[in-house]
């Protein structure tokens, strides 16, 4: 049994989606358990109605919430009794084996580190986006809130990343790229050049070289690995070039009565087309090189989100990944 | 009077699309000189079927071609007859006013800094694109070669900027934004924080504070100041997630009869918004901060984008840019 604990309070449709989300993900498998983290008195009236294996889902208060805005590592600091804070204890305290949070990326990140702790070698975690792309999924690493990383940190996300491609989502043998402006060695600028030679002399990662940002929605690697920075600045205009394209495109077709009548019968194909670009749809992304699993769902997830990233946590916890990363990143020392 | 020198050579269509777009700009605009700067025994021939004014246009003979995959600096000091060092060269000996050049970005970027030098005060020229947005434009700047930037850089790119909008594309009091990850001062890397306060307090430009790269597209800032890798990190996501989403939207229009029937009456409107979103309608990106205008267009530019980057230049000498630059960046010092 998986026990997962997620943070009822966290995001834009807290507590209502977060509840409805866990209650999904209970009777869609039987091989989890579910703590629900938050207020008591907020959370109880929201199950009533629904139908699940009350055996299997149980409710820890938590009287304080992080709100997204507040300075992260002062927020983790000062709320103790927080979901986010109390969920990662039940992490430490191994009375849970995943915690799922769509509340503040940042204080899900500090608190991570702070409370759950990083795996033995690991220098520094990082938060793995899935990217939708032409051919498939590719896993940008990092995408979190520490930035301005270290070469030697970068061949740490490789190697997260291409296990949990190779675990996760069954990829053969991952192709890892490396962000950059350019396809030859000497592209980039002092970070990527530094990081090429060890990415290229790193064993058990299939390093394929740069990956050109301009590459990467047509899916050239399976991982693609970056410092956050870069990783943000992909992810947000990935999604805000997607969302003006589409409202634009929208525009487009109703300014006039042909193009009104041709939207209507493309609307299917359309709306099948902006699924599959829709990261959210995949769960959460997880924050590799903790102690536990953690995984951070969008702050606007609905209930289907959550379940997502709920479900997610089993693959994760079947295949130990957190003994395989702590395998692969002391190897070579 | 402007005297524009164009790469005859430069780009994927060279030399027929660059001298087709020099007859062009010609044709369009009475105040235009221009010198094709190349190999003079392969563009007499293409100007031969031609009908221009042929006193405004002069060839200028290089032998040598500096082809995109080759180091720049290396390329720039041992081709020294090669039509980017030698367009550069009329702009240094006053002999043109401009250069526009579809070749390789890094050579054009330092040959440019080498042979005509920077603006006095100026620390680092910058390349500037523009970008469309749902309201317009946004212009990019710094998306050249030259990364790892630092912030008092950043605080010159913005005045260039903000002149050059104002100028060039008539904005009336251009706002400017720092491209960051979120929207809170303290977000972000070490360079952006380091540069938040210098803009902040900076007179003579309008600083919106960060500007988040989600809302880039949507078009929140007229100017959209970064350092060169994150500027390239952006135009070239751009660049592909609207071609691949077009693709992808092509392809389930195709899926079924419904949709090919739909996607035939959409055609007309989604080509019309293609064409909004297509930076090159807009001609090239100008080099600020050099002695002299040097225009960057596409590689791939036809004959209507070079015409496009010529014509640009006439407003840029019109309101002599350059002394506008000198005067910004030098006021407080």
């Amino acid at each position: 049994m998986i026990r997962i604990a997620i943070d009822a309070m966290g995001g834009d449709n807290a507590p209502l989606c977060n509840v409805k989300g866990a209650v999904l993900a209970l009777n869609e498998s039987k091989e989890i358990e579910v703590i629900l983290v938050g207020r008591e008195k907020e959370i109880r009236p929201l199950l009533s109605g629904e139908t699940f294996d009350a055996d299997r889902l149980s409710v820890v208060n938590a009287e304080e919430v992080i709100e997204t805005g507040e300075p992260p590592a002062m927020a983790v600091r000062s709320k103790k009794d927080s979901s986010i804070c109390v969920g990662l204890r039940l992490l430490k305290d191994k009375k849970a084996d995943a915690f799922v949070s769509c509340g503040s990326t940042g204080a899900v990140l500090v608190g991570g580190q702070l409370i759950a702790g990083r795996l033995p070698g690991i220098r520094r975690p990082a938060l793995a986006v899935l990217m939708p792309t032409a051919k498939g999924m590719t896993l940008l690493i990092d995408c979190g809130a520490n930035v301005d990383a270290k070469p030697e940190n970068l061949v740490q996300f490789a190697h997260m990343g291409s296990l949990y491609m190779k675990y996760i989502l069954h990829v053969e043998d991952p192709a890892v790229g490396l962000v950059n402006i350019g396809t030859e060695e000497e592209k980039g600028n002092a970070l990527t050049r530094e990081t090429y030679p060890l990415l290229k002399n790193e064993p058990g990662i299939r390093f394929l070289g740069n990956a050109e940002v301009r590459d990467l929605p047509s899916g050239i690697c399976d991982v693609a690995v970056c410092e956050a920075f870069t990783g943000n600045v992909i992810t947000k205009m990935y999604e805000g070039v997607a969302k003006t394209l589409f409202s634009e495109i929208k525009g487009a077709m109703m300014s006039s009565l042909r193009g009104k009548i041709g939207g209507l019968l493309v609307k299917p194909s359309l709306k099948k087309l902006l699924k599959t670009f829709d990261g959210s749809e995949y769960g959460g992304a997880p924050l590799l090189g903790l102690s536990g699993l953690v995984v951070k769902a969008h702050g606007n997830s609905e209930a289907v989100q959550v379940k997502n990233a709920v479900l997610q946590c089993i693959g994760f916890s079947k295949n130990d990944l957190s003994e395989k990363i702590i395998q692969a990143v002391n190897k070579d020392q």
